[in-house]
Parts: C-alpha cells; structure tokens; sequence
C-alpha cells in the first residue's frame, strides 16, 4: 500500500528552504517521489493524507542516547530480566518526540540488540535503534565509573551480573592491555554485532571528573583502525582538549559532547582539524535562560567551565565542524526521578531547559543553539542529515529523498522560523507508516504512575526514624 | 474422615517418659484418644498409618523465627509485592522442617497477617504462623537499626516504604512519647490483628552493640498492660542484665535470648524471679564444637560474651525457668547466602552448627541443650508444651492429649535417646493431615536455584573493574 | 591589702532591687562588708576604687561549659599534651566575659583538675573551674557518641588514647553492668577529685537522635546515691520527657538542658516535680530572633522540636523550677569556625544568637529568657545565685554577702533594666583581685590569629583536584 | 686535614673486581688517589684509618626514597611546622644504613629543598638530597591520589594548605591543560629549584589502580623537554605497558618501578628500546622468600601481576636497561607503624623481605636482584655508579675514583660473595668525613620511643566504646 502526504511545505534538509504544496508518495517504507501533487504517478490503493498548512521535515535523529540509562541498584534489580522492556518503552518515548532513529552509545549490548532488531523487524513500534553496547574501557553501571558505593551494598552475585552484562571483555582491563591487545577485545565485541565502536579518549568519572585519558594514541588509532576495519564508525567520549584532539587525529568518525573541556577552550589547532578530517561533533549547549539560573547557584570555577563549553560551541561552528544534535536522552523511573538531584535535573535547571531529558532534551537543544547563531537550516540538519552522514547511514536516512527511508515528521508550526516550533509535533511517520502517537509508551514501566502512598507511610516519621541528630547537637556520624 | 497411627512410642510430652504400641486416633484436625488399638472406637472410614517402630512427638515449635528476615535493599526490591509469597516459603520450609507452629517476633504485619490467615483457613499448607509485627520501638530494615547504609543509597520513595511497612505507628519515635503516650500506641497496633506484643526492652544495635535501653521500667509496664488488657502475651527483646530484669520485673510474658547480656552474667536476683513471675526465657545456645571453631576466630573480650551467655543458658535451666527453643530462624536468597558473611553464619560458624538457620538451626539447639545438661524429657518440652504455655495457646498445642490439634511429628529415631535424632523425620502431621514434605516449598523463590553464570562473566575480571588498588601501593580510598 | 568599690549601684542578689551608692569592702578575697561608705571601717592600706555611676553585680557563672569542646581529630593531635594550656585558656575567655565561676561539665578530667588546681592556687588566673570529668556511661571524643568517623581515619593508638584520656573507667561498658556494677565504678571515679557527678540519662547521640535511654532508673538511684554518699551534687544529661523525669525522680540536684526534650513537651507532672524535689533545671533557650532565622531552614518537623523547647522554657519557669543559666559553652579553633557547620553556629543562626559560644552565648541566653518573660532579678540569680545553690557552694559564692568570696562584674549599664546590659563590662573581680581583662587570654591558641596562606595556596585550585565530578556528569561515589 | 683509609680490599665500581690492600687517600672531601700505599704521596697532617679485611666501595645510593612519606593526617598535623625536621630524621637514617645519596622523588618541595641545603652546607649531617618535589599531576595526600578521606574530615583550612605545599602549581589541573600549557607549568616549577623532573605517565591510583595515563604522549615529551632545557633529568611514574612505552618513548632519562606493568608483561619492542635510548630503570622486586609468603595471602589474580613483575625484571636485565635500586623508603610513625596493615609492611611481607623500609630496604632490594642473577658488580652498580649516571651526577658520585667526592661505605664482608653482606656495615664516610652512625639520628622524632600508655587506657575496654554490634547479631552500619 501506498501512502501520500499533501499539502505541506515540504523541507527535505537537502535545499535551504521548505517548499510550499508538495505532496510526497511513499511506498513499501520508502519515498518515491516528492513534487507538485499533479507530477506524480499516484498507485490506486494509496491512502492520502491531507497536511495542508503543515510543514514536513525528516524523522529526527539523536546522535546520543541511552535508552537505558538507569545505573540504580533499585531499578536494576526491579527489572531484572525485563532490560528489554525498559529500553522498548525508552524506544517508544523517543518516537513520539518526533525521534525515528536514536543512536545508543552506552547500554547492555544484549538487550539493546534485541530491542533494536525487533524493531527492524516490525514486531515493535519504537524509535529505530543503533547502538555501541558498552563504551570501550568503561567499567560497568556499579563500579566507580557509575556508582562506587555499590559493589558495598549488593550482593555479589548481582553486582558481578550486572557488571559483566554491560562491560563483557571491554572493561577497565584494557587499560592494562598492549594496543595490540586492546584491538584483539575490540575485534571480538564488534564481532557480537554492536553498529558502531565508541571508546573512552577520557575516563568517565571517578576520581578526576574525568580528566584523566583512559587510552593512550596509540591504541585510540588501533581501536579506531579496528571499527573502520569491521565497515562502522568509531566515536569517542571526551572530556579534555588533549583527550579531544587525540580522538580526533585517531581518527574518529565524531567526538561525543566536544564542547566539554573542563575549563580550557578547544585550541584553535583542534579546531581546524575537524572539517578536513570529517570529524563530526556532537555538543551539549546550555540555553541563555539555563545558564543564567546555572550561574546562580554554582562557584566561579565551575562556571569557568560553563563558560568555556559555552565559547566551545560557537567556535565548533565557527570552524566549520559538522555539529550533531545529542543529549545523554534517558529516562528514570518514576521514584528515582523524585530524588532531590535528579529531580533537579543535575545542575539545578527547570525542566524545560534540561538537556539530558529524553522526551524534550533534543528540543532544548535546538532552542540553546538557535540562540548561539546556527543557521535555521543548520539546526535541522544538525538534526537529521548530519547525524545520518556521521554514522554512515545517509544512504537511507537524514533527510527527504526519493529513494530514501519514508522517515517523517509533521509539524504545525515552521521549524525554519523558531527552534521552539519543533515542538509543534502533529504526526511521525517512521518507515512510511503513520505512528499512534497517544499509544505510546504501550507498557509504561519507568513512565508509569507510582502506586498510592500506604496508610502507614503517613504516620512514619522519617526524621525521628533515620538516626539524625536533634538539631544543635554537636558531633558527625 | 479419621487417620489413626499406630504401632508408634508415642512421647506425649505430658508424661516423661514414651509409652510403646500406642495408637493415636484423630479426626476434623483434633485427636480423639491416644491409647492401646483395641481400646479405641476406630470409626469405619479411618486411614489407617502403621508406624511401628517410630516415635511420635507433638509437632515442634520455635518462639522465635523471622519468616521475613531479608533486610537486604536487592531482596526486598525483588520481591517488592510478593513479600506473602516469600513468608508462605519459609513458612513450608518451617512445616517440612517438623515445625508445626512458629511464632514470627519480627517481620512486615500485614504480609505475615494474610499468610497465617491463609494457612489458618486451609488455603495454604505451611508451618502454623502467630505473629508480632515490628518490635515496637524498632525502625525499619532500612535504618541504623537494621542497615543504616541503605538511606543514602535507595530511593527515599522505596526506603520510607519499606520503613513505614514494617513499622508503622511502631517506631523510634515512640521513645520520645510519655509512657501513656507509648500506651496509645501499642492499643493501637494491637487492633491491627497481631498475636503478641513484642517490644524492645534494649535497643536493636546501632551504636552500641544494643546495650541501650529503648524504653523506660514505667513505659514497659505500660506495654505489657496493653497487651495483657488486649487478652494476648508480651514479650521483649533484651540485652543487657538491666534490660532483662526490667522486662522479667515489667511482667513480660517470655524473654527473647535471655542469656545474651553482654560481657556479664544475670544477677542471682534476677536468675530467681522467672520461675515465680512465670516469665519465660528463649535461649540462644552454642554448642561445644561451635564455641570450640568461635573461640579461635574472636578477641578474649568478645569470648567473655559468649562465655557469660554459655553460663546464662546453665544457670537459667538451674534456676527453673520455663525454657524455649528459639533461634531468629529464617532464610536468605540463595546469592545472599554467597555473601561471606552470611555464608559464614555471621560468627563463622559451619551449617551444621549454626542456630539460626530456619530448617535446621532448632536441632542444634536441641543438641547444644543437651550437651548443657537440659534432660531429654525437658528438651522435647523447651520444643512443644513450654512454648504452648508461654504464649498462652496450650489449650490447642504443646502435646498430644485427646481434644487438642492433632500436630505431631514422626521420628525414625528415639528423641529421650539423643537430641540428634529429632532430625530422623519421618512425617509430620498438621491439623490431624499427613503433610506431603517432599512438595515443600511449593514455590521456590529464595530457595530456588540461582541461573546459570552468563558467558560474559567468566570474562569479567573482578579485580580490575572494582578500583582496588595494586598491591603493594600506599594510599585510601 | 583590701579594696574599697565605691559609687556603684549594687545589685547583690539577695534582695529583689538594686541600691545606689552603696559601697564594697573586700579584704583576703572575701566581702568583709557592704554599706554606705561612711558607716564602713576601712583599713589603712585599702585601695579605693571609684565606680560611680556603675552596677556591682554576683560574679557571673556558667552551669554547663566545656572548656576543651574540641572533638577535633586535627585540633587534640595539634594540641596533644598541652589540653591544659587549652583549657586554661578557655577559663581566661570566660573570666574575661564576665564568669568567675563555670562548671564544667564534660571534658578531660586530669587537664581539668589541673588547671582548676592551678586557678584555686592563684598560679593562674581564669574563671573559678568545677568540673565533672566524663558523662558517666558515654564514650571518648573519637567514638559514636561524637565523632564516629575517627576510629577508621586516627591511629588505633592516639584514638584509644584520647578516648581513655576522656573516659577512663566511666564508659559506655557501664551499660552492660548491673547498677551495683555502675555505683562501683562512679565511687572509683569520684575517688579522683571530681567536683560533681554528670551522667547520661539519655545517650548523647547516634543512632536514635539521644532517645535512648543510658541508664535504668534503679542505675540513677544508684549513680545518684553514690553522688551524695561523697557530699557532691548529681546531675543528669537528658533529652526525652522519660529521661528527664527519671533523672528528677532519681534525686539529681539538677538536670540539664531540661528544655530539650524532642518534639513532646514536658508533661505537667514532671513539671510539678521540680520545686518540691529540689531540682534545677538548666536550659537553652533561643531568642525570638534566632527562632525566626531557624524556622526558615528547617522541616515542619524539626520545628515542633524547637516549639516543644520553647514552651518548655516557659513551663519551667512556670512551675517554679530553679532556672540555670547555661549553654554548653567553648571554643573552637579559628581553623575549625571556618569549618561550614560551625561558622554557622550549627543551626545557621547568626554569631550574635548562638547560645554556644563560650564568650557571648551567655549574653544571648539572658536576652532570651528575658524575653520568654523571667523577672529581671531572676535572670541575675539564673546567672549566679540559682548556679551557686544547686552545686552547693552558695556558702561562698552566688551573691554580694559579707564573708562570701568576692567574685563581682562591674557593668556600665543597669542589668535590672535590659538584660542586654549584661555586656556592658566594665571590670571583673576575682577573689578581691581586679582581673586585667585586656591581657586575657595571656597564651592564644585556639583563639589565635591563623597564620597567612602560602603563596601556593593561592594556585592550588581545590575544585579540579578533589576529585568532584564535571557539573552535570552522572553518576556517584 | 687528609684521611688515609688502609688495608682494605676496594671495589671501586669501575673495575669489576676488588683489589686488597689497596689505600685510599682523601682531602677536601674529595678522593685524591687510590692506589698501594707506598705510591701514595700522603700530606703530614693525615689521618690514617686501618681498615685492613675490610671492603671499601661507594657509598650507596638510592634512586626513589620519600624523606616524608607520611600521608596520615594525624602525623602531618602533630609535626606541622616541623616537616624539614622529619625530613633531617630521615636523611639520618638513610645514612646511617649507608646511603650517602638519595634521591627523594615525591615530597614537601620547600621543606626538601631547604633540608638538601643544610646537608650541602655541611650544617646538618646526613644522606645527601636531590629532590624532585611534587610528582607533576598528582594532588596532595589528601586527595584521591593519597588519601581521599581526609578531605571529609580535616578542616578546609589545613587540608587545602597541606595539598597546597606538596602541589603548588603541578597538580591535577594540568590534566586539563594543552601540552603547551603544562610545559608552562613544568618551567614554572623547575624555576623554584627542584634538582630533577618526576612526572606521571600513569596515575597514582584511586579508581583503578593506577592504569589511567596522566599525561598524553605529546605533553609527555613536552615536560621531558622542558627538563631538559633547564639541564635536570626527567623521570616518569609508570604503571602500565602503556605508560611505560610513551614514557620511554618521550626521553625519560629513568622510569620508576618499571617492572610494575599489571598483569601484562613489558613487549619486546619496548624492553628493546631502554638501552639505545639511555631509559635507565628502578625495578621493585622481591625475594622469593617474600614471593613464597605472599602467593600464600592473595588471589590468582593479584598473583598474576606480581608474577609480570618478576618477569618483567628478569626481562630489563636481560634486555641490558640500565637497572637502579630503587624502593620509595621511607619511615613512619611509631603510632603508625602499629597499624596493622603498616606493620604488615602493605602486603603482609615479615620486616627483613619488605623493600620500602628506609633503613632495610635496600638490603632487601639487593638479596632480591641477586636471586634473580644479576651479576655481584652489577648489583653494586645499580646501587650506584648506574643511578649517579642515569641522574647525570657520575662526574662527582657513584664510583671510587680520584677526582670524585669521597663517598664510601666501609663493610666487614665481601659484598661480592653475597648481597647479604651489605648490611655489615662497619663504617660510612661522606664528603671525606667518618660519620659518628651511633649519633644518628640526632633527634628521634618519627623513630622515637612511644610514650608509656596511660593508666586509664588498660581500663578502656575498646570492643564495648565503639559501637561493634554484639556477635552474632544482624545488621549493618
């Protein structure tokens, strides 16, 4: 069956501008034409929808996600068995933000697979899924890479479990390896079918927030070899400007969050760099409204930082490199999003401006770089096609081709005249088929209401339960 | 329908001594005459059971169990809306154990409530179950008195839950309350439906080693006279010497782990008010060959402990105290039995020598009282009538007489003949039926099977992930 | 030699009014008389000095000081064998604000006997030091009782050191024992020149906030009874309306912080107790100020207890309770008040409404009480003679009386007509000797001036070496 | 004045074998001839020492020692002010254990430096020092490279100072620099007066035992370079294969413990490079004595690593490294040499197997080498004529030749027949000059004599202050 859209002002992210009144024809997935209504050789059996005064754009596309994104010991442990269903429903979130392909760079390999081809397959609906499984290097979700204090509270048996699900033969242990044998771990994980190779240039945490480099350039141009070697991209996760010019001269096909440097700019050395090597991106802005509240409430050092990944962003742009829109996007179980710091979205921002969000983040994105000067067209592609040529999917995806998967969102509003009308999400079509929006998420878990409070629970007292002190007692626990 | 068992020594528990050939005659749960087979009206559609050879016992009870003793954050996630699924377990690995009634001291009210109930009503087969509830006084599993690390690493949603479960109206917060303050609150939670009061005449742990008090000689008398008033027993946990003669002098019904107080034995004052005040004591015993393996393994301060409560057990059997068979008894999920500690039995002692233990931890106590001097008769009554009469339902349990519930238990082994004979188990009978042990537990949950290591596991390597350092390197963390 | 103050007011405590002109004749340390100058008969050799226009006052005391406070692992490693000169000179600060006299009522009992040895033999000058040593029953600085932390960060031989150093033979093993037990080990103690006996009715913190319970009350009676057989006062440190009401039954001569009883107020029978048994009751009250700063950062919760101290305060004064001026006052090292918690006075109030400070707190107490509406004379008496009668040393000190020591403040401003004239110092007597308060205190250590940063503090930027985590990164320690 | 040493056999590290009966002529510190005695022109005034059956050689030197080792926060606050005092202590010892040299490659630098200054003046006896300073890009012992409690339990104020002196402009926050950047800091830091670079190739430790690299490859040859422009040699903290390579690679004129490489065993290519390119290499081995105890006490794994040590020593020796002695010796603090795991020498290794003893180290070091076949004068020269070189002091140091500062250390035995005969030490001369040895160390502070226990601590009974649980009982804190 066929399916064919009028009406629209059609931007295929090719041109620079929406063209009024197109009509597109899509059939078995993919578009077969776009043109004026009257051009095209319209199949009897096709279903016509009428978008008049709306605006067509390519399925967006997130260039970092984590569709399991939960490292709690509770939520690990409460859907022990069920990861799949988790990531599903994470899947499902993200489609019906206007996300028809999301790429995971950090998860359960397994599970993510799973997900990811039973969506290929049609079996679900959800967001299209490629994933890297675990970073390479990283230890697992209860380890001091994550949360340290955990391996002290588990059991073993779970710890372990958990551990070894996410890291397999990718852990920390390379760091001991020879880049020879560190190409030898990466080899065998690409060969358990993950779509593209991400590695830490920098550690993740722990003891330096992050500064430290997790491998030298060596094996960083060994890891890299290796992933081109098996025909997929390689990235990498920095945090340095060495860490980030390393990863850029190894060779990676895009750098996550680039504009994270701790308090040093990117040299302008760096900068050039990008463009003539083809090395996308990927940033995490904050809005003028964010950084403003961010501002308040942290030391001047800290905003060094800010500031410096502020200046970053607009350098990337200036120096031509391919920006990619990309966010950490996750979701949290319900009890865990009442906790007092993510509550607070980590920095303390509203909602509304929280870029790690997986439901709204990408559109935050898109409000902080409009107002960082990208170009309307820009933002789209930054969006679309952009991410589609880093990871080497452009063939299929990234924007509005005959030819190309039938990847659509309806907005209401023209995305080219405000960063904000992203939000006007009428309709998705992922693959050619429209999606039933208010379906989604079909099995709420994380997303899922809380059971009501029980009678008792009014009547405990947590503060004369929890061994704090009286207030105005001197000593420490 | 009628079961008579015949050709049996019956050991009634009443007389002292086992009566050979005698057959017992039950019907609708309750025996209807114990005696020589052709002195008995056998009605036409009795089963007959020929156990010659055996020795028939009243069923066994344990004063003290914790069908519900997980206090880890991954078990009570796991089971999270199952926790009656988890107390029907143990409560039929209690009944295949040849215990017949349990008295649950410590657990979550409502789940223990709807579980007795429903072995009550025949709904389920399973260990007969009286229960307490909290420990008034206490706070829940996940605080300072059980495991105060899980605040700071849980939910606060799923932490206060859990506390409030367990606790209620119960907790800490009671000890800032007047006495009658305290008063309303045990009346309170007596018209819940629990079976007993149970307070804390010393305090849990925590700082100390629990030799706080939790509540004062007045407020204790408060508690007890509730209970009394509500027409049910009171008991408490002590200790200390101080704790324990407050309790006994309070009017406590039973004493939990009497002889445990610490580095110093009962006063002789004390030692002679059980026997008058008809305070019963629950003991906690080694046996030589356990302090033989804990002597070796413990500081000299810390074996006076154990040296003070051998001594205790002695000297409360001498001065005529009603002695019960007690143990904390309960079970573990199988991965946290991996667990060092708890594969260690706590104090390092093997399996076969460990009191607490739910299926087996009541044969070592019988074997460490009788290598403590308790006559054969004595042991079997500390296992049946004592603990019917403590907690006031002897009407109905503790021997076998004609009008009383039809639990017994059937040894290959003569008990009067040596305490380890009491684990020859041939059958047990509840409520005059013949249980079928070897469908027990019914539903494996934390004794199930632990699945099989994932092959992602064996590659894991532990010690590189965790942080530890290199050996040989100065340095905390 | 003698001094003659002449041209004051004096307010001696007695009567209910000050009486202008009167003048003072001190002779050995002692008042010799008091009266109009022309009726006294003044020796050759008297000094005159004249303080006309001022206001002679009781010297002041302190019911509960601590002049070592310090928990500080860095600050008793600092100091280490120089805890008298600490001492000594906290007693300067304190004679310097005006106290002549301060019971001090937790601390290291050598050191402070030490240094009041000294004081009483006029090698040293400061406040008139009595002292209690150790809180019968509670553990060292380096324990759960304040500062749990330090056992797993000192060496195991300082941190036993300074916990036996505090605690000798009075520790919290005390629990463990019988009251006959308990009553041994205080006679021991009083054996070795402590000046009153101070122990725990409630624990002083830990696990349940200090609800528990230290001691039975037959241990009390005993503590107590010990107390009295060697003719010095008992008191108890409590925390709950239980607590408290044992400790008046049990015949303490006062109980301190009688005010602090968690979120339940002191029930009208307790109240009552206090006038017919004799028993004082210090208390630390805010002012209005200080609880309007507080509510705004605390919990509901929080705020019933600081309600519940309120309304305390009120009652007491209602019931005919004698008040106590105290407040747990010291000082800390100057790099310790930079410490967060204590700059912030531990509630977050402000410097000038902090009870605790050791030279302003009592200031702040006096304002408080005046406004809970104490008459002016007795907010002088709280401060001297109510102190002087409950150590029972009022034969000697408490008032302006002939034959007792003449220990005076000289203030500029009327006390009788604003309790905030209580700073107007004008000059300190001692034992008849006009103190040099400018030259106090003679050694500053705590109180010294810190010495300047290092040139290399100033690049040393702590954010990027500690170890926190970027802003925004996930994850825990 | 002259000295004439007589009649031993000397091993002048030149030659490979002892000569006898040679004599040794010295004057102004320096060694003026060796040679028979009777073609010595011997000034009048000399004085002669017979030493005949004795064996002269260079005194020894030690390539990686820590004068202030001491991290513990109680150590560095009790000796605040006093550090060059304990760095004077340790300069004693080690020349007391025949050390004439040491070079200190991580500590106070101003402290060091200032202490370095007194010897070279001839104001202070003791081990001559070069110093290094901080280790470039670690934090302060109190921090995640040292001991990341601290910071949570000592003030800001001494904690921030104390990181501030070891770090000044060289620590963690370099990681975040361009190279550019760090070799600024370098020039920085050699301008203060350190006598030689150390930096880290890999991390000290915290979250993964040391495996993160510190530096990249390019800033590695940066701050060789900057070393080298100011005419000190350059040195690199190594711990993996890795770091290893980039170290020798960037032109480390010596790496520390090179054989410490994890569990994986130095490649060929990079133990071929040593040689060519003049990487000198301090080894850390063990005796198989210590190899037989510890394989007893850890996990397979752990023994993997220690088993690529052992190779990877055997292995650098083959490979024809020039091998240095080397053991980061230090002393501690009696109080804190009673901590267990100290007294257990870190890995559970007896006193006289243990290599990071100051005073025995050495010898161990020695034993060790030998058992793994090197040759008697190669174990004599990497005590010193290898480590004068690879420090680029061999113009003055290191062997027994006229022109050279008269070093020596006197032995009883035949250090050639046996490592173990470097400890007969029968006399030390420095810079021409007998050391009195028994005088040393002058004033024992770390090395002095504990003060008696107190009375009251035999009566502190630890097991009931702090908190333990009773045993036995459930519960975590």
């Amino acid at each position: 069956m066929s399916l064919l859209l009028t009406g629209a002002t059609v931007i295929d992210g090719v041109t620079d501008d929406g063209v009024d009144g197109l009509a597109i024809l899509v059939r078995d997935g993919r578009i077969v034409a776009i043109g004026r209504p009257d051009e095209l050789d319209v199949p009897e059996d096709t279903e016509v929808v009428d978008v008049s005064g709306k605006f067509i754009i390519p399925g967006l596309m997130n260039a970092n996600v984590h569709l399991l994104i939960n490292i709690f010991l509770e939520t690990l442990v409460r859907y022990d068995g069920r990861y799949e269903d988790l990531i599903a429903e994470a899947a499902q979130v993200a489609l019906k933000s206007g996300m028809t392909t999301v790429f995971d760079t950090w998860g359960p390999r397994r599970a993510l697979q799973a997900v990811r081809d039973r969506i290929d397959r049609g079996e679900l609906v959800g967001s299209r899924i490629r994933c890297a499984g675990n970073i390479i290097g990283f230890d697992g979700p209860f380890s001091p890479d994550f949360d340290g204090r955990i391996p002290g509270v588990g059991t073993g048996h779970f710890v372990d479990r958990v551990n070894a699900t996410w890291v397999e033969n990718t852990g920390r242990h390379l760091m001991w390896l020879t880049p020879e044998g560190v190409g030898d771990e990466v080899r065998d994980y690409l060969g358990r079918g993950i779509d593209f190779v991400k590695y830490g240039s920098n550690e993740h945490g722990g003891t330096s927030a992050g500064a430290f480099l997790q491998f030298s350039e060596r094996a960083q141009r060994v890891i890299v070899e290796e992933a081109h070697r098996a025909g997929v991209t390689a990235q990498a996760h920095t945090g340095t400007v060495e860490g980030l010019r390393i990863a850029v001269e190894a060779g990676c096909d895009l750098v996550q969050h680039a504009n994270m440097t701790g308090p040093t700019e990117i040299p302008q050395e760096t900068l050039e760099q990008f463009a003539p090597k083809g090395c996308a991106a990927t940033v995490f802005p904050l809005t003028d409204h964010g950084r403003d509240i961010l501002k308040k409430s942290i030391t001047d050092f800290e905003w060094t930082i800010w500031a410096a990944s502020d200046t970053n962003c607009r350098n990337l742009v200036d120096a031509g490199a391919k920006i990619l829109l990309a966010n950490d996007g996750g979701i949290f179980a319900r009890e865990v999003m009442q906790e007092p710091m993510i509550a607070a979205t980590w920095n303390g921002l509203p909602e509304d401006e929280a870029l790690n969000r997986l439901a709204t983040g990408h559109f935050v994105w898109l409000r902080a770089m409009e107002e960082k000067g990208m170009a309307p067209i820009e933002l789209l592609r930054a969006a679309t096609r952009n991410i589609a040529e880093a990871y080497q999917v452009d063939d299929d995806l990234g924007t509005l081709e005959a030819g190309k998967i039938a990847d659509m969102v309806v907005l209401d509003a023209n995305p080219l005249q405000g960063a904000k009308n992203y939000q006007s999400i009428h309709a998705v079509i992922k693959g050619g088929v429209m999606v039933d929006l208010d379906a989604l998420p079909e099995q709420p878990l994380l997303t899922a209401e809380l059971p009501a409070a029980l009678e008792e629970e009014a009547r405990y007292k947590r503060p004369l339960h929890h061994g704090e002190r009286l207030p105005g007692c001197p000593g420490h626990h």
